[in-house]
């Protein structure tokens, strides 16, 4: 049911620093740099083998993205999942009793659904599973 | 040159407890689970697509995976990036000024050859470079 890595997100201050790095140096492509006003943020997509490295600059004070860029510095927010059927594997996880962000598919980048897992029952780790575009 | 994700190191407490989550909830496969003396940990392998996902559970107190744990609890703790050409990679990193914690190779699991970027270069994200093995 769980098909892939989609991406890892990185939170940044700022987009064109953070490609200094990542494209600069290490030398990954840049697919595209949009702003995604549903995420409050700016987001540069660096596609990688199956997935992609996103580079996300929040672009409002009051996102999630925003309130860790404040606390914590740019680094990795979150990994999300490539999953066949989101709700599926929704209901599985609330049947095992995992503690859903999302207990019902959001619309995501793309038109893609998408949910998140809380990383109190993820050891930590913000979880996000991305539905496959169906074939 | 940079050709893949490789893995996402999670760092947990118990290994058992995180397959409850990883493996029983998610439905993600296990490939195995066994002690890494070279990383002090006891790692869980869970590939997916060309990559995968590892749980690390620190066997000392005072591995950098150990601290990070005593300081933050479980959580990401590094991304792995494959790379066809290591020593190549980190000739250039090191031209563009980009501080490394290992500016030679290491040798890692497997007999493959590794290097970490510091956090302070990769916007705050601990990244592994791979290599490849050759075909």
């Amino acid at each position: 049911m769980i098909t892939n890595i989609d991406h890892i997100a990185v939170i940044v201050a700022d987009i064109d620093a953070a490609l200094e790095f990542w494209r600069d140096a290490l030398g990954l492509e840049v697919s595209r740099v949009e702003e995604v006003p549903a995420q409050e943020a700016e987001v540069a997509f660096l596609p990688l083998g199956q997935g992609e490295i996103e580079l996300v600059r929040p672009t409002s004070d009051d996102s999630g993205a925003a309130r860790f860029l404040a606390k914590r510095g740019a680094g990795m927010h979150h990994i999300a999942l490539e999953v066949d059927d989101l709700e599926a594997t929704l209901a599985r996880l609330k049947a095992k009793g995992v503690r859903l962000i999302n207990e019902s598919p959001l619309e995501a980048a793309g038109g893609r659904r998408a949910a998140f897992v809380h990383p109190q029952s993820a050891n930590g780790v913000l979880l996000e599973l991305y539905e496959s575009i169906p074939e």
